[in-house]
Parts: structure tokens; sequence; C-alpha cells
């Protein structure tokens, strides 16, 4: 088998200054400030991230959800590329090496994401994060390009000296939330999650090897904090999203199911892959060829399976599908405590009766969980501001206005999902 | 098998009045005007739309550019909405009838859009166009709705008495046209595609039956007609679109050829119904089963096999797909004459010799064409101003400073594709 | 004398279909509904609001915060006529009569307005209000326009039998505030501000007479009260804001303080009234001629005598004007505890020292006051949210999250101001 | 006469860093790059420019165009450094000091307007541009500045060295024109005049010391050249703009003839000076007083004037002056060709005879005049493009599409204006 790789000459580099521009509907133009970022940006890894929508099935509810992870990726590309000037430009020493590799931390900070990611791990690849695909991409790309990513790992990982670069990309104010706040606000076209990016990161500074906000930055901080929390139950927790992604998760469980019995479903060969085997963390470091077929994996496989398996003569899996696909969602239901066994045995019992099927495969047609936000927890990591006196205090100390206290602590509520038939009174 | 559907009981309909608001980042919230509208967005022929992107392979070089034939319908209904209202205001009788009927037909005005429909059309569904599909998927509907949308396929066709009302839905001012390029200007961030719609439909009065545009307003149609063929040379037929849309002709011409001799492909099922047999017009209104198999096809369908083709043994196939797929693009040239025949055909020699293959199938690697767009052509409807003195006069004639006779004149480029790693001189 | 006015023959009203769209970079284009209104706008009394911008000061610290009142009246007017075509949507009866009446109290709502009203205030119409002023406006043009403001008149005092009519004009989410907000942010680019007045209008209703907003909207509204409160801080109480505003106080007091005590002033006609007598709410009862010289005070009448004066040879006003024309303010400093009067007591005594002024004029030069804010205060009037089981809540309460108690009490700060270069240590 | 200045101390220098930043609702922040720029931005002279508005009294016509001469000079300078930024990374030396120069020269390119401009050198600054007081302006500057401004004026004058840094501040695509047509296009809300500055200025290369834009931004010059012609018809020429124009016009030359006449008019002790006397660009030379009257001039002293004529005794000044205040402005009809002397003689004796003045004064209430706009002159100075092949050719020859000779040629159009209550018949 013959493929042409035009990248095994040296002619596309004569094209690569004419592309070192990216139209972007958020903040204009960015330009792409490394040869080596643009030669990621290049490598199919990264292309990759062009086929994974960044809020899943949230375009099911806000029909301009479609953006990509490859966008947000770029975005906060130009975030980091906007605090490395203002952090410099405060007398922070970044060194030009440094810049670059945390350029290259941020802009594969979320390569290791799967399509649907949420919904995946719940199912086909039980047990590995993304963060942990992230991770064997990068030292993947690590060794393409010879080296050249070890300082950038290192910053990613936590493990370089200058812990503030680190915090950069992943942090309680790094330059990920910042753009993809701004980004699904965009898309989505909800204007309350609305952040001013270019407020916060004109205020950051470092004191003593921490990202810090200036006293004067309270107020964008309170409404970041405030922005976050509302998008989360505005969009990311949406009911109709949850039930969504419930129902993706329920389909690709049960076609796991299916295929592991020995039924053969449609599929490519990547989706066959996952459908049939059990793969672990050890699996993917062992193998190569296992990230290989872990990287060939994108929105297409999952929707197009979804798409066919919703005429499968199965009707648990056909059911599901064909509600995904004509958008015939499951109803759910969100409250603050968790639902009473006694209501949600009754409406298991009912789908069992009214759908035909056995108790344990009422399950995929009504069926309970958890979900939990934290708008800011400062026990993971804070958010320090400095004050003219050089003192730093956590927001949730120096805010004397907003209870932040109420909004840290963890926020969970439980759902009940069910097919939009089943009789539930 | 068994599959349930939702909408066989009433319950879903005590929703409705709760999902009639649908988010746009483009013009904020858009509300659905009637019950029927609504309906008809929950039908699974329109949900498909979701899964159709207005702009085909365009996100390659605008990474924003994903959004929908199904966002673009609902915004067109948006601005339809808006011009009733504006008519009406001037005196312009619209029954209530009329209004809804005229939604309709806009909101189903690109129904029978394939996926990257100019794609298709030139592989897969030759000689079928999507207007033709338009139409067999509203008399699909009409019988569904039991003769409801008979008014607004008259107004579709033109055979409604009120003409005016056709030209809302198709004419040069359409709302179809200020929708699309407000939109895909604001989802690429080509910011020199805004039109004002806004103002435009402000401005749209009848005159004897024809749609005219008071005579303060000429400055907002010429700019109309200069951002149009702007967004045409710098998105629609831009170089590299141009080149990955040829791309995708020439796979699926590729993956046809191989299926029509007796190759297996993987594709969905619907796919290979397309690849295996060559459906005419005829057969698609003879037989309700075929239209219902193009209504499975999306972008999905699509791109799925591209990237399974793309490690394809035959490497005709697998090379044109991998590019696709990992974006390494063919170059394009575009100049305003043909291209010299002894130079393309060196260029073919070339390509045979370089990737092995026979003359014929060098064609693949090295080909030729052209484009045409008319920013305004008055020869097939005018747009028309109407002056204080109640004269009528084409914009061309009316516009005493921008030569539109220039602009309106058809403006034809030719295009020369190569395989980025064919060697040209 | 001789004036000719336009308005006394018919002719202008043929013009009137032609100029009733108003270009507004906030909203786009707005439509004037009624032609009362039309000719409300063209009233001197209205065209007064031009030349009196909605902040005052804020220009000096925000540039773009020049957008006058005139402007912000039409935007409330805008929002006014989606909030009634929201409400009529949900069943809500509101006559024609009604519309109209509603639209005439939010247009005239802030047009007692006199130019910095919260300095003018405080210097030199002590002790009568702008609400008052507007009460005396509105049964002006009452009489002009033969009784049509009644109903206005009453829905604005908040006699009118419908009281959800009232609360459209005033109340805690009036369309006064929700376009105030929006425009003020705009303007002075502050994105934090930005508030989504489309969902919260469209979360409108009516329950027992009163304005609730439905459920759904909570988080709209945390975002609300978030976004007014950090407006507060950030814009409305700036501190360089503050100490421009102090100073223009200050500036009218001592020119008052001159001109009583016989020193002749420059000042247009209608300052002088002002710098030259102490009118009193009964004093602008009795006698019409007193509310003509108030309309015709404008932001231009304030800040020429300022200009005018930055070169008068008495040093207390002449320095104080200078400062605000040349932009040289005062320092300000903003804290939680009133100022200890030992330290307020120091500063002025070295004032009186090195300015040479009496212990008295020592007041000119340092200062200090208070400012309060309550971003929600529950005790006014309550923002009512309407539960599905059509239980009334107070958001205070029905927010499960945010901690609006805390919010809800009034914040005071206070402020110490002081000339730029007097010695503070 | 005691007046404290507050820069005589060092104090406001320790301030300087937390002023640095300027919000712009059209670009963001903006921040201040250099000391000099922020020390000349303190400026008596500069602040000014505070109260001199970009678009004189288009706001009368489009409520938001509010925006200042300073406002502008900001954002010009804010395009200024992006535009330094790229022609850098194409390679172009730019010295750290003429960026800094070249910083000043477009910071300072419109001191020397006057209030109203083109109003006030057509009745009360006669024959003295506007481009004459920059001139003047800057060389004070300069010597208050110990010569740190002479390469910025030479800049500005286009004696340096480089010619393309005087074509930044001054020329066809010069950094003032991108940044006004797309401020007053913000600010007035006409969403047809925006422009792309951003891919302009991106664009922008060196060609033998000329300032070139390269081949591929040829749509966004065409785009950018009917935009600016849009914006002349549209805005700057509006016919309602030109008559409130023509009318400050009147207002002057009858305030002035009145003046020069023994009349004692209300006026600021600067605008006395211009109202009683005939300077000369000699008497500005010779004597600095004149020059810092000049300096005090600014929006407030002519309206305030307006308003205080608006109430004169002598009928066709407070005719005028009553109409601007009021917004009752003149009618004023548009055409290609000149009026008829036929019909404007008629119409002078009708005002005559309606208004009972002389036939002199008649040319107060009815008169002619012309206006011409060039969208783009290329015998002024061309817009050169640079292909690929470093050829450089005129955009008019460059652009295939667009008839530019046709936009290119002068557009001379006649006004004739009149009182509203002129009967015409």
């Amino acid at each position: 088998m013959i493929i042409f790789h035009p990248l095994s000459t040296g002619e596309s580099s004569q094209e690569l200054n004419k592309k070192k521009i990216i139209n972007d509907p958020v903040y204009g133009f960015i330009s792409i400030p490394y040869e080596i970022i643009f030669d990621l940006i290049e490598h199919p890894f990264f292309q990759r991230l062009r086929r994974i929508r960044q809020l899943g099935m949230t375009y099911l509810v806000y029909p301009g959800a479609l953006h990509t992870r490859f966008h947000h990726a770029i975005g906060a590309l130009y975030l980091t590329g906007k605090a490395i000037e203002i952090l410099r430009g405060k007398g922070n020493e970044i060194t030009d090496q440094e810049a670059e590799a945390v350029s290259i931390a941020i802009l594969l900070h979320d390569i290791g994401h799967s399509p649907f990611s949420h919904a995946l791990e719940n199912s086909l690849v039980n047990g590995v994060t993304h963060e942990h695909f992230s991770s064997l991409f990068m030292e993947k790309l690590n060794e393409e390009f010879d080296g050249a990513l070890t300082m950038a790992i290192r910053i990613f990982n936590g493990t370089y000296s200058k812990n503030f670069l680190h915090q950069l990309v992943s942090g309680q104010l790094d330059m990920d939330r910042l753009d993809y706040l701004k980004r699904d606000s965009f898309f989505t076209g909800v204007s309350e999650g609305v952040i001013s990016s270019d407020r916060i990161i004109e205020m950051l500074d470092v004191h003593h090897d921490q990202l810090v906000v200036e006293a004067k930055g309270i107020y964008s901080i309170e409404k970041f904090i405030i922005a976050r929390r509302l998008m989360y139950w505005q969009v990311y927790f949406h009911k109709t999203v949850l039930a969504a992604e419930q129902m993706l998760v329920k389909a690709l469980q049960r076609a796991k199911e299916l295929s592991m019995n020995g039924s053969d479903l449609f599929a490519t060969p990547a989706l066959q892959v996952f459908l049939k085997s059990r793969l672990t963390a050890a699996d993917f470091a062992r193998d190569k060829k296992n990230l290989e077929t872990f990287a060939s994996l994108d929105d297409y496989d999952i929707f197009t399976a979804l798409k066919v398996w919703s005429s499968h003569p199965e009707p648990v899996l056909s059911t599901i599908c064909r509600g995904l696909v004509d958008r015939r969602l499951y109803k759910c239901l969100l409250q603050q405590k968790p639902f009473e066994s006694r209501m949600t045995d009754k409406l298991k019992k009912n789908a069992a009766a009214q759908f035909k099927v056995s108790e344990a495969d009422a399950d995929y047609f009504a069926f309970t969980g958890a979900i939990a936000n934290n708008a800011y927890n400062p026990k993971e990591e804070k958010i320090n501001i400095l004050f003219k006196d050089k003192q730093v205090r956590d927001i949730a100390d120096a805010s004397d206005q907003l209870n932040i206290s109420v909004l840290s602590g963890p926020v969970t509520k439980y759902f009940l999902c069910r097919h939009p038939l089943l009789q539930h009174e």
C-alpha cells in the first residue's frame, strides 16, 4: 500500500508563511507564533481535533454549539500569547524557550480527548481518562519531534521549575478555562456566560512563583466565577443536554454488551476494536497500535454508528439510537436531593412492563444519577489576589461582598431520566 | 422490530410552549411562530439538516464554519418573519395563512440538500439537483401533514397568485441569501461579508406585486452586492476550499468506480446504495424507499467513509482520502483564462510517471475546471428600486456610481489542482 | 422678537413616516411606535436630553461614555415594546391605549434630569429631585397635549389600576435598568456589565398583577444582580469618577457662594438664575417660568462655565475648575469604614497651610463622604420568581446558590478626596 | 492669580503605570506604549480633544455619534502599533525611535481641529486650516518637550527619510482613515461601514519605501473603498447632517456680522475674540496668545452660544439658532446637477417676503452649495498592490472586477437648503 505523504519533501514549508494566520470569529486573527506550533497543528493527531466537538451533544439544545476542540486549542494558544506579553511587561522573566514551551503545552492540553469524552469514558474506554491520553500523545509527539516537547511536557505535568507557567495551562484561571467559557458562550449564544478574558489577563501577575490577580481585578474574578457557574447550569448541565449524553452512554453500553456477546454491529474498524475488547491503560502503554486506533476515533465514528444502529433489530439499542438521531430525547428531572428509591423502582417496573424488557434492561429506559459542580474550589487551588501592600489573599477572603464560601461548596444535583413515552404516574 | 415513537402520544405537545425559542448567536432569540413550523422542525427530514454543514469543506480553511443548514433555515425563517412585519406595516396585505405558508416555504427551501451537495451532485447523485429533492421532500411532508403545505409549495414553486411572496423565498433579495451571507460571515469570521440584513428588510416594499427596495436603500443594496461578491472569492471559491471540494469529488468518483467494478468498500448501508447503483430522478419519483435512503445520508456517512478509505489498499483512493483527513490538500491555482493544454498535459504525464498510474488515473492527481459567479445578474431577475415618484428602476440603472454593469457580468475563473507532491516544473 | 416655528404648519407631519426609525448601535434599528411618541421626541423638553450625558463625568475615565439620556430613553422605549409583545403573547391583556401609555411613561421617566444630576442636586437645586422635575415636565406636556398623557402619568405614579405596567417603568426589573446597564456597558466598553436583556424580557410574565420572572430565568436574574453590582463599583462609583463628580459639586458650591456674596461670574442667563437665587420646589410649582429656566440648563451651560471659571482670579474656584478641564483630578481613597477624624483633620490643616486658605475653605481641597449601593434590596420591592406550580418566591429565597442575602444588604463605602498636590503624610 | 499645577511635582508619575490602559468599546483595551505618549495625552492641548466631537452635528441624525477626536486619536495610535508590529514581522526595519515618533505623529495628527471644523473654517477662522493649526500645536509642544517631537514632526510633514512612515500617518490607507471609518460606523450604528482594519493591517508591507498591500488583500481594499464611499453618502453627507452644518455656518456668519457691526453677543471670552476680530494665519504665527485662545475653543463654547442666541432679539440669528437647539432643521435637497438659478432666485424672493428680510438676508433662509467626494483618487496618491512576482500595481489596475475608474472620479453633488416653513412652490 502506497501513501504519498506531502511533508516528506520540503515543499510545503515554503507555504508556511502564508498560512500562519487563522480566522477566529471570537478573537479575529490569530497568528501562529512558532514553527513548531505550526508543525504540531499540521500533525494528524491535532487535525483529529477538528472532528471532535467541544460540547458533544449540546448542539441538540444550542444549535450553534458545533465548535471543535481544534478551535478551542488555538484560542487558548492565543490567550497564552497575550498572557506571556502582559506578564513579561510587568517584569516577570519568561525566556523565549519557555514561551514556546508553554504555548506547546496549552496547544496540546486537550489532545487526548476522545469524541464525547465523558460518555466514552463511561462506556468504551473505562478507566482511562483524557488526561492520561494527552500524556501518551505528547510522549509520542516528543519522540517524533526529537525531544522538542520536553520542556512543554514538564510544564504540563507541573514538574518544571517555574510553577506559574503550569498554572497558565492548568489552574483556577488557566487559559483553557478563559477560552472555553468565552467560546462556548459565543457559539451557544448564551450571552450571560461572556467573560472579559482580556481584562483578567491584563490583571495577571506573578508573585512568589504563583499566578496572581491584581487587587483591582477582583470584580472581574467574581464575575468569572459567577459566569462559570451559570454556564454550568445553563449549558453544560442543561437537562436536555444531560438527557442526550446519558442516552449516548446507554447506547454505547448496550452496543458493547451486544458486541461482547457476539452480535455483529456496524462500526468503523477503529470503533470495532473498542466494542469488542476492554483495553486498559496498560494496553495503551504497551502497544502503540492501540493508541493509533484510539487516535482514529472521532465524532464521525460514533454518530455514524448511532445512525446505523437506529435501524438495528435489537429494540433497546435501536430505540435509544433513533431517539438521538431524530432528537426524541429522554425527559430529565433535576433536583437537590437524591430521588427516592420507591419512585425509581416503580418507574423501572413500569418500563419493564411497557417496553416488554427484563428488569435489568429497564434501566435503559429509566435511570438516575448525580452531577456535581464546583464553581470555585479553593481546596484544590486558590485564586490569589495580590494587594498593593504585596499581601496575597484567596478570592474567597478578598471578596468582601460575594459569598464565595457558598459558591465554592460543591453543588450536587440529582437527575432522573426516562424515555419520553414511559408512563410516570 | 419495535421502535417507540414519542409523537404518537399527545404528551410532547404539552412541552411545545417551552421549546418555542431557539438560541442563535447571530440574531439572539428566535421564536417559532406557528405550531406547524414547530412540527416540521421536529420531523426527521428537518432534523437531518443538523448533520449537514452549510459550507461543506470550508471549515478546513475557516475553522469556525461548522454551522449547519438547520441553523440557516431557522435564521431565514426569522428574517422572513421580520419581512412580513415590515411589509404589512407598509400596507401590503399578507393574510395569516399566507404568512404561515411563506414561513413554511422558507423553512423548507433547502431541505433537499445532500451532504456536500455540489460534490455529491458531481459524483453519487448525478443529474438530480437539490431543488428537485426539495420538491420531493415537500410533497412527502404535504402528504404526512394532510395537505397543510399546499400553499407553501405553490409559493415555493412560484405558482401562487402573489408573486412577491415567492420572491421572499427565492429571488435576488430573498431571505435565504440575506441569512446565509450574514451567517457565513459570522461563523467564518470574515467580517467583510457582513451585510445589514436589518436595514435591507426595513427598506422592502411591494409595488405591482414585485418586491422592491425604497430608493434610500440604494447604498445598502450596493453594499450587499459587493459583499456577496467578496464572500464568493474570499470564502466560497477560496482556492483551498476549492481544492478540498474537488478532492472530495475525486474520492467519491473513485469509490464509485471501484464499487461498480465489484470492489467492496466500507460504507453505511445508505451510502452503499449510492455507491453500487445509478439512481436517477425517475428512480426517486418511482420508489419512496429511494427517497428515504437519500434522507438518511448526511455529512457523517461521507466523512466516515473517507476516514476508513484513507487506509484502503487502492492507492488512488487512499491517497486522496488521507489528504482530506489529515488536511494535506491539493495545491490550487486560479486564473482568468483557461490553462493551456500543453501545460496540463505535461502535468498529467508527470503525475502518471510519478505516482505510477495510468494516464486516465493521472486525472486524479492533476486536473482543471472552471467556476463562475454572478454577483448580480439582472437577466435572471432584477433588484427593483422604488423611487418617491413611484417609478421603479433596476439597481443597475439606479446606482449612479457603482458600475453594476461590470459587476453583473458573469465572472468565470479557471482552476488547476494538483497533488502537493506532484512535480510541476 | 419673531421666531418662526415650523410645527405651526402641518408640513412636517408629511415627513413623519420617513423619520420613524432611529439608529442605535446597541439594538440596531428602533421604530417609533406611535404618533404621540414621535411628537414627544420632537418636543424641546425631550430634545434637551440630547445635551445631557447619561453618565456625567464618567467619560473622564471611560472615554466612550458620552451617550445621552436621549438615547437611553429611546432604548428603554424599545425594550418596553418588546416586553409588551412578550407579555401579550403569554395571554396578559394590555390594551392598545395602555401600550401607548406605558410607552409614553418610559420615554419620559427621566425627563426631569438636570445636567450632572447628582452634582447639581447637591449644589444648585438643593432639595428638588429629578423625579419631582419629571412630574412637573409631564404635567406641563399633558397640558400641551390636551390630556393625552393622563394614563401615562398614572402608570408612572403607580396610581393606575394595573400595577405591573408601573413595574415595567419603575421597579426592580424595569426597562430603565435593563437599558441603562446594557447601554452603559456598551459605551464604556466594560464588557462585564453586559446583561441579557433579551432573555430576561422573554422570561417576564404577570401573576396576580405583579411582574414575575419564570423559574427558568433564575440564572439570568442572578447574573443581572451581579452585573449591576459590578457596574456600580467598576463604573458608577469608580474612584476617579467619584473624584471628578465631587470636584464638580465643590466648584458649583464655590461659584454659588461667590455669586450669593455679590461676585459676578460668567454664566449663561439660565445658570445665572441658579447661581443667584435659591429656588425651592414651591418656586418651580408656583412660577412656570422657573421650570422653563430649568429646562434650558444642560451639560453645555455647566461645562462652559467651568472652562471660563478656570481662569477666574479667585484661586479656590479656578483651581478646582482648571483641574476638571485639564483632567488633573483629585485623588480618592475608598474604604469600608469611615475615615478617622484625626487623619482628616490633619489633612485639612495641611490644606489650609499649603494652599493658604482658611480652615473652612480647606474643605475644598480635602474632604470625605459616603456612598451606598444595594445591588438588590428586597425590602423596597421584590424580584418575584414564578414556579411551574404557580408558586411565587422572591429571588432571595428562590436562588439556592447565590447568597443573595449578602448581596442585598446595603454596601456603604467611604471616600476621602484630596487635591493631587496636597501633602498627605 | 494662583493656580496649583499638579504636574510640577513628580507625584503623578507614580500613578503612571496604573493609567496606561484605556477602555475602548471599539478595540477593547488600548495600552499606552510610551511615556511621552502618556505625557502628551495628559497635556491640555490633547485633553481639549475630549470636548470636540469627531462628527460635529451628525448626532442630530445618528444619536450615538458623540465620540470625540480624543478617542479617535487614541484608536489611530492603537492601529499604528499593530501596523508597526506587522511591518517589523515582515522584515521592514523600524527603529524604536521611529516607532515612537510615528506613534506621536498619529496621536497628534488631528490636534489642530477646531470644534465643528468645517463650519468654523467657513465662518470664524477664515482661511486657516486645521492642518495648519496642527503644525502650530506640534511646534509648541516640541518646545515644551525639549525637541522630543522633532522626528515625529518630520514624519508628519513627509520630510523624514522613510516615506512609508509618513504614509501610515497620512495616505490612502493611513491609520487615521482605518480608525475613523470603523469608529464612525460603530458609534453611528451604520453597520455597512464596518471595515476589516485588522485584515488590511495584516496585509500591509513596504516595497521600495512605499506602503503596499499584499495581493491577497485586494478584496479587502475594494471593500474599504466601497465602505468609505457609502459612509460619505450615508453619514458624512447625509442631507440632514448637511442641513445642520450649513445652519451652523449661517449662525456663526450672522453672529460675526452682528458683532463686527457693534452688537454685543453672549460668548465665552475665547469665542468673543473670534467674533470681534479677523485673525489670519500670520496672527497665529506672530502671537502665541492667539494660539492659546484658539486652544480654549471647543464644542461647549459654540453650542452654548447657539443656545443663548436662540433667544436673541435679532430674528435671523435667533431663528437659525433655535432651529439647531430644538432640532427644527432646514430641508435639504441633493442632486447631481447645479440647481437652476431661476428656481433659487424665486426661493430667495419668497424668503425675503415671507420672513420680512432684505434680499441679502434672504440668503440665510435659502441657499445652495456643492459637496464633493472622491472615494479613491489615484491622482493624489495610489493604493499599491504588491504581487507575488514583486510587481506593484495601483488598485485601480489590479482590481479586475470592480470598476475603480468609476469610483475614483470625483463625485460632486449640489444641495439646496431652505427653512422648513419657507413656501417653495
